[in-house]
């Protein structure tokens, strides 16, 4: 079968045999992978990754112990948890300390004909979702965790900062929750595609208000992100820090401190709110797809994910 | 009488006529001032400061409109809110973005003879709390501020980084409050008056313990201090930030996103429950009271204070 392989830098595609099943694992056939920045990241090594990346997926259970799976649509929570430590215990499997990570971490990722999940991992995707849209599902769980970490009350102000990818699902995400959400990006033509779910969007001003919101989300994916999404808090606000920045950030806590503004790192989140809101048609997800393309032209794929302007990119069994 | 005076990192004692009382604001007569690591970041004109420093004191109200008060001895809030913005309407007056405060933002300090503040500031010290204890009330308040922001259940062990004034009595204030609280610092000689309130110490490891607490507090006042506090977190679990660096801190942001760390700032606290734990004697003040100096050896008592190893350093009135 065709694999997608990572290596120094260098995007290749391999033959490989079909992955084993472990006791308690579906083999699953893919159906749409979609490039994520952390992919682009595993690509540029910051992690000293090598091997197959993809976490984003919609797959077919092909192989599988429990027959009720087979022939169905998926998607998969992307840690694989221990299932016996404390933090499993807790419900909190995301953070269990031996967890690997499907795509990230120890485990061989989705960017291939068929790889492997935990059963308990699988959600059935509803007949009314279609592809191209469930494979969004990963990375709305991720926005939406904002909304498990956080309360925000409906009707306050969320000044959102960023216009990727992740970015454009926060936001829709909070509005769709009763937040008004006030978007910044650099893009007009990015933002339109959260516009439409009813985002007040704005180019990035010279000076960003100070002060502005009760509620910040940091979703810049770059250094100066954090700097900014502290200015624009209010005092005893809260910024959601939603980017990962392969470096390390400078910041000047005196205004956290003297503003007593509260800092919450977030990251992925629970995919059941995320079905309920896809399957409701509430998240503009389509309009986010810049192109698609098959397994064996993923070099491509991943070349045209990095490049400035570009949203998201699937890739699709040949 | 006679005033501290910083300017351009000097400590001048000067001679100035009394200060005038505007409406609805007490004269008082200082009866002891408490010179805090703020005082010394004054004195190295980090925010550019000039004029005369002190927010920890206690004092006697000697010219007041409010007969009730004269005589009285007196703790005061150093925030001099507005009283008429959405800040103040919602009791947040220390965060008034129109505020003054008390030796450090537009408003003279309490080292020196008299001094003034608004009536609506001042605290009667109860007659059971001393003098040189009561010089406490303001910094045990900054301690108590976590509990007034984060709900840290009894019985949860908490670490707590930097064996400096505020280090010793956040963990004695935590401590009191039910917490399980560990200290680490480098001066077990400074340590000791936390573990006489029950505190656990530690002189700091070559190797701090990584992800051990679900709370942290950084009190080190150093620039690696938070990087040390975020390792020390476990997943989801918080890190409160009291340390103003008057620098840039990095901070590696991944691991804060990745284990969803809250962070929050925090200041300046109410004086009411500061007030209740020295009046039930159960924080251990006294130990921390290094030495004392009249106003006029101001400059020595300076000296004194910024030495490392020396704790707190009173003025007193001639």
């Amino acid at each position: 079968m065709l694999s997608v392989h990572l290596e120094s830098g260098c995007v290749q595609v391999r033959r490989n045999p079909l992955p084993r099943v472990p006791d308690g694992f579906a083999r699953i056939r893919l159906l749409a992978g979609g490039i994520c920045s952390t992919d682009i990241e595993l690509q540029r090594g910051y992690y000293g990754f090598t091997g197959t990346p993809g976490h984003e997926f919609v797959g077919e259970v092909v192989t599988s112990e429990d027959q009720g799976w087979l022939g169905k649509r998926v998607v998969g929570e992307i840690n694989l948890a221990c299932t016996e430590c404390d933090w499993c215990a807790r419900g909190l499997g995301r953070h269990c300390p031996q967890r690997t990570v499907l795509g990230i971490l120890n485990h061989p990722g989705a960017f291939r004909e068929f790889f492997t999940l935990p059963l308990r991992n699988l959600h059935r995707v509803p007949d009314s979702i279609p592809t191209e849209a469930a494979v969004f599902i990963e990375p709305v769980a991720a926005a939406y965790e904002i909304l498990d970490q956080v309360k925000i009350p409906k009707g306050d102000r969320v000044g959102v900062l960023g216009d990727g990818k992740l970015g454009l699902l926060i936001a829709q995400v909070l509005q769709v929750h009763g937040a008004r959400v006030h978007l910044f990006g650099r893009h007009l033509d990015k933002m339109r595609v959260a516009e439409k779910a009813g985002v007040a969007i704005e180019a990035v001003p010279a000076k960003l208000p100070r002060r502005g919101y009760r509620w910040v989300v940091d979703a810049t994916g770059s250094r100066e992100g954090l700097h900014s999404a502290v200015a624009m808090c209010e005092p005893r606000g809260t910024v959601i820090m939603k980017s990962t920045v392969h470096s390390v950030v400078s910041i000047d806590t005196a205004p956290v401190i003297v503003n007593e503004i509260t800092l919450v790192g977030s990251r992925c989140g629970r995919f059941e709110p995320a079905i309920r809101l896809l399957r409701a048609g509430k998240i503009n997800v389509q309009d986010l797809i810049s192109d698609q393309f098959p397994l064996d032209r993923a070099p491509e794929a991943f070349r045209l994910a990095a490049r400035k302007g570009v949203l998201k990119v699937l890739l699709r069994p040949l």
